[in-house]
């Protein structure tokens, strides 16, 4: 929908496995074809996006690979890149240039698409040593064309960060809304104010698509986790000795820093 | 303001320590009168509500007690509530009805301030086993006067009860920044998403006001992150053990609530 609107003369085909909703995507004049054989869709293609999960994503990549044109480039959509990488490099070579645009929302699905989405939304792009300059500098004018603001790291740096820029804040989402369910009464919730609905906002995001995600980057996620609990721990710790200095401390450090964090300002539902 | 616009016939008398605030709120009309010292302010007053940190409460009261009207009823705002009737309950006996109206944000100051704040927002009551159903019925006609939907139950339920759907919110946003600010590069944030920056706007609320939440509901406080630090331990141990199932579970749990919470739609900035 962001392609369509600002590149009109950019002609787009869509592979997907439900033909109804391919349909749905002609009818919106979203795409110019519509594809239910990846073979097909990818034909003659100068930029290839997977954007189905990463688990679904080898398969894919085993499926095209022989028949690629020599320009295609490939990229992806996936919220994790080591694993991506060590996946698709093998059956793609340097024409596979990982992406993760930090934006979506914890809806899905054609209704919940808008063509903004992308606005102001920071994109990374994690090349290889090995990938061409040219290579990184289409992948970044497709990105910039969306509106997205794009940074270039490695696949192990990405996830060391979105484990704890985004997979932690899901995993406490999810954790929060279960510890609620579980120890309070069942119309407690109608009392929640805005921290409790902010915070676990994401916790309605597609659970196959995040327990792919939180497994898939296993390694960061489970330090970010430990992390956590240690900062929560040593929190119950201050309290419990009546540290009040302490807890000053801790709550003063994290004001500090979330007031003066160079956090994108785009007051969309927007998310990782 | 909420009182203002929606009882205009209210006389509103405004206690404070800094003349500066007190000359503001008079040139904006919110007020009838303004004092800086609290026996004048609650002369003959029908209600009073305590506005201040809960740690002050305690010597206002003392201050205040001696000087009540017969009729004069008193409340207050804190964000806890056990406490609060333990120490104001002796020093004002019955005419002491506690209330904490769940909205607000992380903001602070009469520029901060809104007259709709309190639209559909809950406010719950805690009166104590003697209060009169009178003086309970005058609280809950003045709250739904501003528009909040008003829940009773006991002091200690109230702290349980805030202790996970604020309080715990709280720290984990708190605890969220420090994280991040000690694991990541300072420029980090830049890519984060929403499930950052929503989790983690709480973080920006006054430190000392937490500080002082927090450690007088020290209790179920630390209750509260003891359960946290136990679903996000388990949930570790789950990927660790690649149990992909068990995530898948806890995934699915939370999101089935979170989309069937009867959360309170008002789409403000509110909070707690």
């Amino acid at each position: 929908m962001a392609l369509r609107s600002r590149s009109p003369a950019a002609s787009i085909t869509i592979w997907g496995r439900n033909p109804e909703q391919l349909q749905e995507i002609l009818n919106s004049n979203l795409a110019d074809t519509v594809e239910t054989d990846p073979v097909t869709a990818v034909r003659d293609a100068d930029l290839v996006i997977f954007c189905t999960p990463v688990g679904s994503m080898e398969q894919l990549a085993t499926t095209i690979a022989p028949h690629l044109a020599p320009q295609t480039l490939v990229t992806d959509v996936g919220s994790v890149k080591a694993c991506v990488a060590k996946k698709l490099t093998p059956l793609l070579g340097d024409r596979f240039v990982g992406g993760h645009p930090m934006a979506g929302s914890e809806r899905s699905g054609l209704a919940a698409a808008r063509s903004d989405l992308f606005d102001g939304a920071p994109c990374i792009l994690t090349p290889s040593g090995t990938t061409l300059p040219e290579s990184l500098e289409i992948l970044t004018s497709f990105w910039h064309s969306l509106g997205a603001q794009v940074t270039t790291m490695s696949p192990l740096e990405h996830d060391r960060l979105v484990a704890r820029l985004s997979h932690l804040p899901h995993a406490l989402a999810f954790a929060l809304v279960n510890l609620i369910s579980e120890t309070l009464p069942e119309d407690a919730p109608l009392l929640a104010g805005g921290s409790f609905r902010d915070g676990t906002r994401v916790a309605a995001s597609d659970p196959a698509l995040w327990t792919g995600i939180l497994t898939e980057n296993r390694h960061e996620v489970i330090a970010a986790l430990r992390e956590m609990s240690d900062l929560l721990g040593s929190l119950a710790e201050n309290l419990e000795e009546e540290d009040n200095d302490a807890v000053l401390d801790v709550l003063t450090r994290a004001r500090e820093q979330r007031v003066r964090l160079p956090l994108p300002n785009h007051h969309l539902p927007s998310d990782d």
